[in-house]
């Protein structure tokens, strides 16, 4: 194993110390909780918006943190969710009095976890909290972490969409509605080209032989679809197209279209790919508003790329453009 | 080789393409030159600045075309310099009356194409052409496709600080004379995990033993000081650090410090990074005002990262800190 670390135990811990002191002027951290908070939380009347899982994936979900989109992200240990305590704390911490919203990638120990702390912080200090599961993932309806549909791409897209609403003076039930609404309307799908390693274990999660991909992976290497032959490009953006719009129907809508790196592709590749996916949804009549390209939400070094494609309405577009100032998405502002 | 790719030897022009679809706001490409340009170039009586290179160092340089960036790239094969031609074109395309310059790094084929070009420019329109080498790489005198040391990692920030200043109104002499500023107070070191493989050569430019790494890369894999056994974060810290400081006093000084991902990094360790190089600057009374982390001139997927440090004065920190809206760098915009 090949890493730029001191201690392979000690990484997510020694990873938030350079992130707070490169984003100080958007975050604070704090580092027995291994909590990312953005500096001016709470803000009294807005909605508390948290999300968080396993590290190994930023930069979500503490790089999303900022004014526009999270006030707190609870990082667990590489590839494993959060504890409850973490998530009591930020929800107490970010409580501004309208009420705390919960973004959870669907993974049985997240939604565990995530469950107990909204019980346990409800119980406690009265504070109202409410949840939406994302599960964007048609690969597989059931894997080794999940019950139902993995959450994967679409959760960045929600942070931000919910973080905009949020950040506008939506309510609790107003944003619960939106998070129904995004998770609904999106779907996505990946696949991988090559493995990784997480520090503590050491070894690739899986291996995948010189002249083969996985279709269909989960962003911890749960197995996919299939392992096929290494294929051209615009072969692989039908692999992850095609599912996704056989899963829901996208035919006339409008779409924000999201092409994500799972670590170690290349630019280069993403662009590439994404020119392929744009020329796959106008022959299908799915037109592109808005795109995002890059590793927004990614597995370490694997290589590899997913498609994320969210129907979006008119005031998804509105919120995904509002101003956002977080470490990993900026604009506007 | 694993890359999502059609045709080799057609993947710089595949990845434009996808490039300026998902970025249209912001940038138009000539794709029989393979130049990217600011979708508002020329604007009259602004100096028109322009850079290029190899490709596969992405986002460098097309996604640092933009407002308050660059106003055109011109993109080479990968790892190849872009020919006269291309920066011809540029050249005559961005300029508004004010001049152009010409931002390059140090590497023999780059400055030969375009002082080439900016003679046949010159020659054919009267355009008024100067230009800055970037030469901050500390880890060796001469090396493979370079007499004198590398440009790499400063290009970014003088790219930035340039780019703010033709913005505001800087004439092409004062711009030539903050880009001389610029380079002089500005060194990088970089080291790799891995090697990396260009698609047109498809095996790797490299090779690494499991267990070593090589400080003092280049960005193309010219080799470096030396090899060594893969040592702890904090170690190879110190090896990207201390050469820096030993070449340019910076004592006492405020700098910009860039933390750059060559490819295949994860931003968990980027950041983990950042810390250990923050944390020997302040033993050495060097004060960070403003950073930068992240992959901003890759190789590939080559794993690895880069220091740069530019002592900033108070013009280059109001420079950095202005609005840009390029597809690599976006803020206060």
């Amino acid at each position: 194993m090949k890493k730029l670390i001191n201690d392979a135990t000690a990484v997510v811990n020694d990873s938030l110390i350079g992130f707070e002191l490169a984003h100080s002027d958007i975050v604070r951290v704090d580092h027995a909780q291994q909590v990312v908070y953005r500096r001016d939380t709470p803000r009294p009347g807005k909605v508390g918006l948290i999300s968080g899982g396993g590290s190994g994936h930023e930069p979500l979900h503490g790089g999303f943190v900022g004014f526009g989109m999270l006030d707190a992200a609870c990082a667990g240990a590489v590839f494993t969710s959060p504890v409850p305590d973490q998530m009591v704390a930020a929800t107490k911490t970010v409580d501004g009095g309208a009420g705390v919203f919960h973004i959870i990638k669907n993974y049985t120990g997240d939604i565990m976890n995530f469950e107990m702390a909204a019980e346990i912080a409800q119980a406690e200090t009265g504070v109202r909290v409410e949840s939406i599961v994302i599960d964007d993932d048609v690969a597989v309806q059931d894997s080794l972490y999940t019950a139902g549909r993995r959450g994967v791409g679409l959760t960045v897209l929600a942070e931000k969409i919910l973080g905009a609403a949020a950040e506008a003076g939506a309510d609790l039930d107003a944003v619960k509605a939106l998070a129904t609404r995004v998770n609904a309307n999106g779907r996505s799908m990946g696949m991988a080209l090559t493995s990784c390693t997480p520090p503590e274990k050491g070894s690739p999660i899986f291996d995948l032989g010189e002249g083969e991909m996985e279709v269909g992976i989960g962003i911890h290497g749960e197995p996919g679809r299939e392992r096929r032959p290494i294929a051209p490009a615009r072969e692989i953006a039908a692999m992850l197209v095609d599912p996704i719009l056989h899963d829901l129907d996208y035919s006339g809508s409008q779409v924000i279209a999201f092409v994500n790196g799972m670590g170690a592709t290349p630019l280069i590749e993403l662009y590439l790919m994404y020119a392929e996916v744009a020329k796959l949804l106008e022959a299908k009549g799915v037109r592109i508003v808005r795109n995002l390209v890059g590793p927004y939400i990614t597995s370490l070094e694997m290589a590899g790329c997913s498609v994320t494609l969210l129907k979006a309405d008119d005031e998804m577009i509105r919120l995904w453009d509002a101003p956002v100032l977080t470490a990993g998405l900026r604009w506007g502002k």
